[in-house]
């Protein structure tokens, strides 16, 4: 089975980056048992004040999928929907091989 | 010191995809005993069939500046210039944690 990547983009409220920044490092946290996901990594960026970026490792897109129904991610969801005002998938990824990753 | 992230496009000529992923997998291979570099993951997009990206952590700007100097990456840079028509940095990136990422 092919692994799938994920780099996407969130953009939020003025001054929320950092909220953000923190509900989805606990969605991170809560997959720190889930052998499915490999990767997910929270990031901002000096030059956008308002987003925050996740790129997102994982054993197949079916264990992506997956993940969005859990209970925990349904709940993190919910709390970070206030403070979002877009969502941007920027590549949908096959991941080849590299350093840091498993083969 | 911060970490340094950076996810990348490279652009190929037609049919070149392949041979780029094998560079770039040779340089993710050259990096392997660089601690500086944490991640180097090379990745392909069904829905485009001249790209490849690139998602690198460094533990520093700086560090990802000097591996452009070493001397395995200028070589690997040589071979590859010939088959890439263009190099997109789509973001520059803080990393704030996650899974599957050192503290």
């Amino acid at each position: 089975m092919s692994k799938f990547g994920l780099f996407g983009k969130f953009t939020v409220k003025e001054g929320e980056r950092e909220s953000l920044v923190n509900i989805l490092l606990e969605a991170a946290e809560s997959m720190e048992n889930l052998d499915e996901c490999e990767m997910y990594h929270v990031s901002i960026c000096e030059d956008e004040p308002n987003s925050v970026f996740v790129y997102e490792v994982w054993c197949s897109v079916q264990a992506h999928q997956e993940s969005l129904t859990l209970e925990s991610t349904q709940i993190l969801i919910k709390r970070a929907k206030p403070i979002i005002t877009g969502m941007e998938r920027i590549a949908t990824l096959k991941p080849e091989g590299g350093k840091g990753i498993s083969a």
